[in-house]
């Protein structure tokens, strides 16, 4: 079958690799119709983590069932399902308690796996033909409706970003009434701001540079904030009459830049954050923080310390929950959301592309290349 | 009347004052039967503040209604009353929302008002003959019994130390099964591990390494660890099967050492922590982290920030609360705990003297000496 | 001043009464500028409760202080607020608990009080020129603008329709992603089915049997029932795959009718809903159910009790939360919602008149005379 | 094989069967090591359900794995296990929700699976000396130790009652100085009272009408309430201040009796939490109430419809929850509990008998001979 293999930094080719295959009982194998390049997939192309050349992409996954292992009880072949970019068990301690993202069987390096992703376990990418999906039965979501159906996109949008974008908005614990602060515009941001008001949020300013990700997030009823222009802080707190947003979203990580955007400056945005919040305010860090950055501007930073505004963080009383989203805590009910027509999660997509033309789609995206914000490749087109 | 008065880093003395005395229609006056001093009193004491001379110590109080202003409705002279160290308004958002210790009306400096301390607000502190409490309806927690009964030091305990220690475990989401990691066995951490036992926990780990205060912590239940003779990482680690602890509390705050006691290491305790709890842990964080710290051993300490562990935090998916305590949230039910005999937090105290030796016990318990761990002042004695 | 006054069964008049004043220093005065009639209201008016003639109606009040007791802290003439219909005292364990709707301090009859509502302690109404406000502090709910601006009606819904209808969703604990039922579509009902939407359900199923509500709650995006053309249960647990709603909420009561309107069977919409929601789901029940009603059909429903499906009800799994609305613990989250110009409420009122037309408000209201679902008297105007 | 055998009403046999065996991939058989009689079982065995003879009782059941699909990934022959009542799949939506007592998929019948029961899916009881377990990876709770040894009785009350009094408890929200009234001292409801305590009550009320089940009750500090002898409201009233409790659990259900214990009243129970627990309160049902009593006093009992004081549950503003136990909820933590010697449930157990001696023990324990309360079978002695 064909996939996208990361070569060397900078550098993915769509090969022929060997099929993926039912290994254990309770396996399916899809064949995947849809499956998106995800921000984080970047770290890797960038050479910015430990991956080695070899690996296939990809955890962004969905498709249709193609093959079943005989240990599998809920599942046909020709069954339409989204995948969790997490691969979990169901049944570790974890699992149970819903932390499916730190699933404690499927990586012998730690808790939590996923496809196609270094460190997260023996599991390949959907950047493919075909996917090979481990215990099934309690990985898939199933999906109604047809292959290429007007909810191909937005489905899509179930196995990372839009539970991601939720899961922020959720350990921040928005709800109704709530103003909120959602640092960082991209993809991840955007749906956690959309989650926001999903949850009932009463304003949410959105903090970025880059214009055509504010004019997307003020399309969706966000205050947009160009850090460029004021200090999001101070505007912040006009708005709210001094207090302060209730809640607030970290959707940048540790690849934070000052106002130009050149310097990279890691915990600039979590700072920034101690300080929109009102006291007793909360946080949902959703943004990526590394125990190993190897670009990092600074030794300490490379090992993952950053100078954090502990002191403020304590007077004021904060609290914060940060950590990869656990997929199937949410995905059933942002489903049902979509189907229902109170959801479509795909205006951020920004192209859907052959399987094909995910070297160049790479290339284009590391870039920030505008118009290449969150591409979905079609690896049956 | 006489007070506790601060004169100079490392000087109190016992002076005469201007009487405590109803100031609005709220308030009532109580006569002092306990006092206590708190830990937090020694970083007035030391000058590691900007407290002024003048300032009347105390915000662990309790005594017998003397005084009552016109507005009062619930209470009576001759009731007998604790106070939480918190001041409270009892109808501004935060108070409403049960965020007491960041109540919006009393400090013009900022959220959350407490007797004696400074910056938070002009009341004065209660290590003193008399005491003027502000909205007393909703301040005073009525107390059974008579003054000075076998339940006074129990009681005493119910303004700060027993319901902080159980915020402690309460933002660590304590539940029954848990093992909980605490760091510090002072008077807040040993009632941090009392509070993870009355809410279930199956296990108590107390790092520390004074050995009469593991002893204490052991004497009710606690695993004592002493970090000059193992890596507590390691050693909770081992005890729990590599996991770590499903919980971990932070009672020492930024003037953590490391083991010798001697360096400071403000943010040790904080990224020991990390390490310690196992992924998908929650922190609650009670000891103290100040955005200002003049004593600090470098700059950027001097201002709250510290270099902390984010990029594990996140890897491992970890939550935390931080802050002051809440006392109102928790001192109904303490209070009924002490009553029906299943908690006696009294076993901390290790002495009760009169007001006036009051500088004599500041100084020693500064100093660290052996068995004045925990004074209790009794101004009428 | 002018009042609504209670006559007789299905008499009221607006007359002379003595003026409201301040009683306790803790109280303020206001001129009432808004004061809706509300359905409970009817229960009084129509005999069928225990109230005594001569007593002034009105729970449902908002408009600006005229006088303030000396020992109120937070409020000034001329500010506009809204009050909850609950009186409570904010310094009793249930009010401290967020209970405000069963405070222990304000009424010698019981747990809970209210303004000109019988049992419910010594409050007269607002339905007058002007209103006596106990604890005023934490009674008031701030008002931005004008008397009289575009949000007035919006807000005069924040004293009990608004919230008592979000106490359903809230109790049914109704999420992003639910399907919810809704039984009666008088005003409480839409605005459960609103609330509801504002919690982020995905579908709510509107149950009445009258066209023009029924119209209404399609307006704002419910699935209208109609039980007198279809079977509610089948017809939902049709829509839902067979499961049944996740959520339920009881907003009709004691008072309910069987298909046709006439006959009253008093357990019929609770016992409808236990087959409406599916295994694991949860009822919120704000229709009123009370312990006597000497207008019951039969001896058992006069003293309160009814045959309850419970056999069904635990075989399910089902949960229930009930009881009047803890208004406080909503209103200013709505009150935002309202601001932010999330949530306009005041589209359930059906007209405004002024202080005078009360008696005929009443009756045509009682009449359930269609264009009388929500009145608003202005006694300024 | 050996089993014990439903033969008709107040009889059983202890019979050869069919061997347990491996019937899907997913599946594991075990050897029974110990195997409880429930009371639910009484229903079956009196003829109050119906089962038809021939059912194989037994859903308290735990052992040693014999033999092991290959579908199965984390166990292993020898493993020492636990099974919950419930038979549950892990993958379905209630099981995701945690909700694995409601199972879609285990039951073609309703929601909810369960050995050896009349009703809950096709899987045969373990009151033999072979068990098939599905969905093994999930069902089997781990447990530490070896066959027999001194925990074997602790292990054995996590299958049902352990986790089911837990269940009343966490259903009440019992926690942290809370006053519990529990009704009902059969082993559940001791169970219940226990795990009250291990959340953290105040004090635990247990009323009941049989002297050793009260004293057994107070062994464990609760204090007994005599129902043949005073009026359990009233008492407990008096006891709380004129409150009433905080939090009350039924652990009878439907076969309630009267003073004297000879008349049923079906609603007895759940009327007299009612009035026992103060507004506000909640309750937790553990006791069984069922859609269909063919043996109840009455035409609308026998359907399962009951007299339910639903006037003042509502005027008190209660809540309530109710259904069988989601054992694997709570048995993690309880086993914890019990490994780390802070839990100790088979104080509840009356005695351990061969399972030769099962048509002995179900005729004593129906006659509710003294001292046979809770018998465990053990089929390998």
């Amino acid at each position: 079958m064909k996939a996208v293999v990361y070569k060397e930094p900078f550098k993915v080719d769509v090969e022929e690799v060997e099929d993926a295959r039912i290994q254990d009982p309770t396996d399916v194998v899809i064949r995947v119709t849809s499956t998106a390049i995800c921000g984080s997939d970047l770290h890797m192309y960038e050479g910015r983590t430990v991956a080695e050349p070899g690996i296939i992409f990809g955890h962004e996954n969905m498709g249709i069932i193609e093959e079943i292992g005989d240990g599998v009880a809920s599942l046909n072949v020709g069954d339409r399902i989204n995948l969790p970019f997490n691969v979990a068990c169901g049944f570790c301690e974890n699992c149970e308690a819903g932390y499916t993202g730190f699933c404690l069987t499927v990586n012998p390096n730690g808790a939590g796996g996923a496809y196609g992703y270094v460190g997260m376990g023996p599991y390949t990418g959907g950047q493919a033909e075909y996917l090979r999906v481990p215990f099934a039965d309690f990985n898939a979501l199933r999906l109604p409706g047809e292959e290429g159906d007007e909810f191909e996109d937005d489905f899509a949008c179930l196995s990372d970003i839009f539970p991601t974008g939720y899961h922020g908005a959720a350990m921040a614990d928005v709800g109704v009434g709530d103003t909120v602060a959602v640092y960082g515009a991209g993809p991840v941001g955007i749906m956690a701001a959309y989650s926001s008001f999903l949850r009932g949020a009463e304003r949410v300013f959105m903090v970025d540079r880059v214009p055509n990700r504010l004019e997307l997030a003020e399309s969706i009823g966000c205050v947009p904030v160009n850090f460029d222009e004021v200090d999001p802080i101070e505007y912040i707190q006009e708005q709210t009459d001094g207090h302060g947003s209730d809640k607030g979203i970290d959707a940048v990580g540790y690849q934070a830049t000052v106002s130009g955007g050149e310097e990279e400056q890691p915990a600039i945005v979590l700072n920034q954050l101690v300080e929109t919040v009102r006291p007793t305010g909360r946080l949902g860090v959703v943004g990526l923080y590394l125990p190993e950055d190897p670009g990092a501007p600074t030794e300490e930073a490379a090992a993952g310390r950053l100078l954090f505004e502990i002191g403020r963080f304590f007077e004021k009383g904060l609290a914060m929950g940060t950590g990869q989203c656990n997929v199937k805590r949410y995905n059933r009910a942002l489903r049902d959301m979509i189907v229902a027509g109170r959801a479509n999660p795909s205006f951020v997509v920004s192209q859907d592309l052959p399987l094909e033309e995910a070297p160049d789609a790479y290339h284009r995206f590391d870039q920030r290349e505008e118009g290449y914000s969150k591409v979905v490749l079609k690896p049956g087109s």
